[in-house]
C-alpha cells in the first residue's frame, strides 16, 4: 500500500496499516518529515514517482492525503506513472476529489474515502497508530465504481479499526457540510456576537452554554478555512437552511414573542442524535451493489466485514 | 431574610443563608415542597402574608425566588403587606422585574439580583447550600437605587460564596441574551439543521464539533423558553447581530468563497473569552455610586467584599 503524504492523516495511517501486518511505503513532500518517518522505520521518501511506480508494478493500493490544494499535483504524476492503479483518498470533502480524479487521472480506479478523524495537531509528530480507532470512514458508493477497489478500502479502514459508513459523493459533501462545517461557523458567529461591543460584561457573565457553543472557535482559523472552503456548494445548503431557521425565529420573537416552533425543533434534533449514536453494525457480500451500499449509510449504520 | 419561593434557586438560597448563620424564613406556593422543606429543618409555609408581614416587622431582606409568570402577584402582597420593603429577586432578566416592581410596588426599597447558576433540575429537592459558590452573581447598579439595600444584597452573594457583578438592569439583560440566550437559540437551529432530512446520515457522520454546538439543545424546552421570552427585546438585538453575521458570511461564501472575516473574528472572540475567564477582584467601599459600580462589571471585573 502506498500513502502519498506523510502528515497527521498519512502518518497515522502509515502506522496503523503497518501495525496491522500490511507492507506500506510512501512519501512526503517535506525532506525533514520523510527522514522523521524513516528515522522509526518507515519507508518514506520524497519520491512520488517512484513510490507511484512500485504501486502499479505491485497493483497496491494508492491513498492520498494530501491538502485539497496539493492534489492536482499529485494526480498528475499519477496519469502519468500509474495511469489505472488502484486509488483512494483521505481528504475530507469527496466531490472535489473525484472531479478532480475525472479531470487528471480519469483511468485510475478511484474510490473516495475520508476516515472521520483527527486532531487539532498536525505533521507526522502529531499522527498515530489508534487515530483511526471507533471511527466513522466514509468509503464512497458512487454508481459505476469498480467494487474491488471498493473492498480494499474498506478493508482498510477496518484494519484500522474503523467502522464503514458508505455514502454517495455528494451525499456525504452535504452531510458534513451540516454537522461539521456548519457547526464552525455558528460557533464563529457565536463568538463574535458575545465578544461585540467595547466592555467585557457579557464575557464575564458567559456560562457554560457559551464556553461549549464557541469551543470550536478556538481552532486555528486556517484549518476551519480549509475545511469549509473546499465544502462551497453543500456549505451554502447548509447555510440558507439555517439562515432560513433563524429569520423564521426572528420573525416569531419579533412578532408573538414565541419561541416554540425554534426551541421544541432542536430538542427534537438533539434527541435524534442521541439516539442515531448507536449505528448498527451490517455486514454484507463482497461485491454488495453501491445502490444497496448507500442504504446502509442513509440508516445511519456502517460495515464493520464481509458476510 | 424572607426567600419567596422554594423552587432550586430559593430552596438554595435558604441553605446557603442558613449555613452562613443568617436567620432565614420563606413560602413556596405549594404544601408538598414547604413539607419537604419543613422535614429538614426550614421555617417554610405556604403563607405569604406571613413570611412578608415578619420581613416588615424585622426590616429584613426579601428575595423573590418565583418564575417571572408568578411575579406579579407576588408583588400585589408585597405591595399590600410589606409596601417598602428591602427587595430584590432572582430571575433572570432584569428590566421586566424592575417594571413589574415599579408598577406593582412601587415604594418598594428593590435592587434587583441575578445569581448566575442552575443545573437542569428543578424544586427544592434539587437545591444544595453549594450552587452559588464561585458564581457570578449580578447586582443591579441603577440610578436611583438604596445603597443600603444594594449593600444587603451584595453581602447576601458574598455570604453565599458568589462574586458581585454590577451592572445597569438593561446591561444585564443585554448581556445575558448574548451569551447566555442566543447560545440556546443558535444551538437549537443547528441541531434542527443536522437532523433536518429523512435519513440519518448526517447525524451518522456528527463528531464532537456537533456534540457540543448542540448540548444545550437538550435542555427542557419549557426552560429554555420561560428563560428566553422573559428577554424578548434584548434578545431581539442578539438574533440580529447574529442574522447580520450570518448574512454576511453567506454572501462572502457565495461570491468569493472566503470565510476568512467570520473565521477570524470567532476566534478573536473566543481568544477575548478566553482572556476574560478570570475577573479582577475588587474591593469598593460601602456606598459607593452606581456609575462607579457599574464600570467594574464593565471591565469584566468582580466586587468581592468591602475596602
Amino acid at each position: 500500500m502506498c500513502v502519498i503524504g506523510a502528515g497527521l492523516i498519512g502518518g497515522s495511517l502509515m502506522r496503523a496499516a503497518d501495525k496491522a501486518g500490511r507492507a506500506v511505503w510512501g512519501t512526503s513532500a517535506s525532506e525533514e518529515t520523510a527522514a522523521e518517518a524513516r528515522a522509526v522505520g518507515f519507508d518514506v521518501d520524497t519520491d512520488t514517482d517512484a513510490a507511484l511506480h512500485r504501486a502499479a508494478e505491485a497493483d497496491a493500493l494508492v491513498v492520498l492525503a494530501v491538502p485539497l490544494p496539493a492534489l492536482d499535483g499529485v494526480l498528475r504524476r499519477v496519469a502519468a506513472v500509474a495511469p489505472a492503479c488502484r486509488l483512494t483518498d483521505a481528504v475530507s470533502v469527496k466531490v472535489a476529489v473525484a472531479d478532480a480524479v475525472a479531470r487528471l487521472a480519469p483511468r485510475a480506479r478511484f474510490v473516495g474515502g475520508h476516515p472521520m478523524a483527527g486532531t487539532a495537531e498536525s505533521g507526522w509528530g502529531a499522527g498515530n497508530g489508534e487515530l483511526f480507532a471507533d471511527a466513522a470512514w466514509v468509503v464512497a458508493a458512487d454508481d459505476g465504481i469498480d467494487l474491488d477497489v471498493w473492498a480494499d478500502v474498506a478493508e482498510l479502514a477496518w484494519a484500522c479499526g474503523s467502522r464503514v459508513v458508505p455514502a454517495a459523493s455528494d451525499e456525504h459533501d452535504l452531510a458534513v457540510a451540516r454537522v461539521s462545517h456548519l457547526p464552525h461557523l455558528l460557533a464563529a458567529v457565536l463568538a463574535a456576537v458575545g465578544a461585540a461591543g467595547d466592555d467585557d460584561l457579557p464575557l464575564a457573565l458567559a456560562a457554560s452554554s457559551f464556553a461549549d457553543g464557541t469551543r470550536v472557535a478556538g481552532t486555528r482559523p486556517e484549518l476551519v478555512l480549509a475545511m469549509c472552503e473546499g465544502n462551497r456548494d453543500a456549505l451554502l445548503a447548509a447555510v440558507d437552511d439555517a439562515l432560513g431557521r433563524l429569520g423564521a425565529m426572528r420573525g416569531a420573537l419579533a412578532s408573538t414573542g414565541g419561541l416554540a416552533a425554534t426551541v421544541r425543533a432542536g430538542y427534537a434534533g438533539r434527541l435524534r442524535w442521541a439516539a442515531a449514536r448507536d449505528p448498527q453494525p451490517v455486514r454484507v457480500r463482497r461485491g454488495t451493489a453501491p445502490a444497496e451500499l448507500r442504504e446502509i449509510g442513509r440508516r445511519g449504520d456502517a460495515v464493520v466485514g464481509w458476510a
